[in-house]
């Protein structure tokens, strides 16, 4: 590549990317964004500005990822051949843009090649239709405003979404809770770490339905105690504090 | 009209406004906001703080328009009496105000003269009562804050509802997807552009449902080549980037 | 209590509130938050930042009231044990966090002292989880960022939840329209007003589904003229004024 | 015109339009934007999103309005040559966008035709430059994010600004309180109004000035008896109210 | 006092309030903001909505508070009476509002009484001559937007700003870094603890400017070391984790 | 490093990094932040969150990037040893957190260790200090709230500044404009694609100033007409557009 700009990442499509082994993306959809996220150690987790256009689903698919500029979906029309069954359609733009750059055409489009959702900074339109064809997308915004095709921009490369890093072929995960994208090299041992979580969270859930409490499951009451949290009745806190 | 304020638009309430034609306003209404919006050349949209309390309707009629003071909801008790069956209440404020300025007594006394919905940069409140008498609302907030009634302002008189100006008798069109405002006098070509482009979206859908790509039917590949996009395998690129 | 930090109001879990007259409270519930919020003379009102996480939805309880460090949960933990029958626990932190320090875990703890829901201003989670099992929440955000237990806080102290002091032991109460917070000490009064104003309110649904109109049932005509409101048909007022 | 674009108001460029009377603007000039937005009936202010890069400078002048596609300043490029001295250049886009679409060589090219200066929803870059040049600039961002010149807009039709209309040929006054956009047609209105009400606010200043209470020089004491406030000492105020 | 609202906060001036003591006011004013939060055991501070409009002043005063209606500043003119010298303002409204309830007619009569200085969630207009009077102010907003005079508010009764509850007679700290406000009965306690407090931060300013770390000085490795923090160079850390 | 928390970039202080070259860096500091953003083919902008505290500032060093917890600055003071002459302290957290984690004791430190200047995602306090000492800071909020120092984090992982990847020894440069990260293996081509881009803008600034069009310089009259740009004088377009 020559000139400045085919040194960056702008005017790039990258073909035949590495994607997360499928078994182990099915594990981690198991387990759902919040555990996941916990699982990796805390990280990964896509920023609240993306939500959810439906109810009650989740999905977890190898990000094939695009970079478009603001008002241009141009590069999303690329990025649709570089899709394979069971990817997750990963949408950023240059700069902040809410503009409606995905619509029910590119939902039809991308279920006939098994692709199982998308996640956008940009708006999406056709809301009623794509929940109609179930085909599930978490956005930065509902608008219909319409784009263009005129500007270059890129597909596969990595893109900050809400403040997370997606690399092409990290493992996405999606529901009610929002987005968390987990590093391909890293999805087996979230995976691995997430089944751990899971046991332990079904094993303090049965403990906390017959009433024990975390305070004492978990040894807060010492570390209370240590932080100087006191215990004071109303009757005498209202007494010390004239509010 | 005398005196400074009357020579502007507060203080106003204009009568015996024409209205778009009943018919096209179907037919728009059929079409829904995305396809609408592009048969409009890609104006008219409301920006995207407007959001609808329930989900799958889908309403058009002619704008009756409000102009409130912030907190304050008198012109509203005002605008009632100038609807008719199949308009739709269109309320703004002089100032940003999220507070709850309709409610459902309003709701009940528009659907008596069989008033579509509403569509408000204002709260509104009572939203469950709403979504159960079947009066959809697309609204700047959700919020129960009491308003009052001591400032005038006026009926009928053009607002701007988040970017976009509204005049009395446009026809409003709102879905899942929010709000758009064709021009009165522009509907039957809205309408007529509406039915050419849906026509092709329908080819285009089955197009695409059976795998073609819009790179293709839609000759892009032509445009990414000549704005220099280049396509490099996955292991090339990393070679060359050292991100 | 010695030191500086001990006398504010961090570190601090006031145990043996005294609580809103349960009787009252479930009067409350009846009339939500539109109504509470009027009968209280317009005051209580939590601001809009804080939405439910489900809809149809309508709980009144008393809040036991906790003060978190941002990103940190501790607090909720030590919380918990001061909850009983009937109760609502509101979280605030000390300064703005969306983090999901709230998931179906301590849903299940709270379940199981017959907690009613909950109102807090950061994020939580599992919120698919948290609607299958019948607890609802009204938050500041939907988030799984994780949180940890680090710091103190203070639990039954007031704490201010988007523009409303909340104490422990006030009436919350809290639906599809938001969340309104009655001064445990105004609960009878709120009540008495509530159901005046219900009846009346219900007297104006059933004028004005009759077709009767609001200017007229309350006399806003002459309100309007007053404040020097003109009737202008449009033909003349387009006329007058050139835009 | 032909063609469904062409109806609406994109791919125009408006030539040879009317302006505000010279003489009224620079007396506009002189009486600021809040005083003007009071004369103009509290019509007309722009939102506050649009704020100064500056301090200190107030401007006036006859706007010269651009439409233009987010990301991409080809308009503004058209906007110049149809600049007089005197006018102010006025910036809005067909969806929200802060790319820094304007910076010191339009500054150098508009000051070499006499611009006063600029009021644009977008971002503007190299504000240091525009400081030291005395190119001054209101602007819904300072942001350095590059733009292209790829998409048709428009120039000289009427935009919203911040929730403000402004047509071409409007008079703009811009200092550090914001921006206010007086119609054209009003201008001289609107100064006569200004007059007076500068007059008048001097009389005040100096009655204030001199101890004397507004509530008394307005006649307000009887207003908030008739709307029922009470003057209640302290101490029997919180014997009343338990907070 | 009878009636459902005037057994609230609305529709009531509170004469004769008590005041923090002026020494311990003037002394935390030499402490600024910053200090004087952490001196209150990190509470007291007001949100970061609220802002300077001017840089380089610090104030401390007790507040007089009044409570709006938005869109309306009759109050603010009621509350003008009840300032004593040394006074500072202290206005919110009932919900949010960013109309310029506050200019430069409001501060010349402060100014005549001995105000120091204003803090609001409101907007505020005149900001060039609020400057060069050297009448002090710290908002939500600068807008123009006019206000009315015609619902009722309140003044000396206890305001939320941006999250913190503010009681009349409570001593309010501004300066570049924002507002807080201490209780005034802890005056005298935080103004203590800012003195302790500013002793020790010179001797660590004086540490650190000779080089010293924090790491050592606060004795914070073992603190790293226990929640296991490790050290690795960037040549091994690059070999062990891809990214 | 073992553990599924030491597999993440949380619990690292990464030590020995590699730094841009002092001479290319010194180089990008004299182009400024918009004339390095387009020389680097539009990338490496941060978001427009990150604004200045001063003016008519810039600097550019090597990032040394810290990962905190919100409301928690521990690692900012491990980070201080990390520090050489020239750095640029660049700083994020784990989520949204504008808590004033930095003020003029760090500032102190790292300006007796030769850093140049903050930027951060998270508040700043002290601002008049930090001012009056000559220390420039570029931050996502002013804000005097206090943290705690009680959960790892990182130092010299790569961070996401609002948008923008940061890795340590990033180039980065700031000013009036904001903030761009130049990747440390680009700063050489970037340095010479600014070199030739202020030439060039130096060419175009005088023809502008003489004034030749842009429309003409940029052969752009061609491309207005392509795009099917039509020029109306204003007598014939409002005789067509109704509006």
């Amino acid at each position: 590549m020559s000139g400045s700009a085919a040194s960056g990442s702008l005017g790039i499509v990258v073909t035949d990317i590495a994607r997360a082994d499928a078994d182990v993306v099915a594990g981690l959809r198991e387990h759902g964004v919040a555990t996941v996220h916990e699982a990796l150690g805390r990280e990964g987790l896509v920023g609240r500005s993306i939500t959810p256009i439906q109810r009650g689903v989740r999905i977890a698919g190898s990000a094939v990822t695009v970079l478009c500029w603001p008002g241009d979906n141009l590069m999303i029309h690329a990025a649709v051949e570089q899709c394979e069954p069971g990817d997750v359609l990963v949408v950023a733009t240059t700069s902040p843009s809410s503009d409606g750059a995905f619509g029910d055409l590119f939902a039809t489009a991308l279920q006939a090649r098994g692709v199982q959702g998308l996640v956008t900074t940009t708006g999406v339109r056709d809301t009623a239709d794509l929940r109609d064809m179930g085909f599930p997308a978490w956005s930065g915004a509902v608008h219909s405003q319409g784009t263009v095709k005129a500007t270059a921009g890129s597909v596969n490369v990595p893109i900050v979404v809400d403040g997370t890093t997606v690399r092409p072929g990290d493992a996405i995960i999606a529901d009610d809770d929002g987005v968390v994208c987990v590093p391909r090299e890293r999805a087996a041992e979230a995976l691995e770490a997430a089944d751990k979580r899971a046991a332990k969270e079904e094993a303090d859930r049965e403990a906390y339905a017959g009433g024990e409490l975390s305070l004492d499951r978990k040894q807060l009451r010492a570390l209370l105690d240590e932080l100087g949290v006191r215990y004071v009745a109303q009757a005498e806190f209202e007494g010390i504090d004239p509010r």
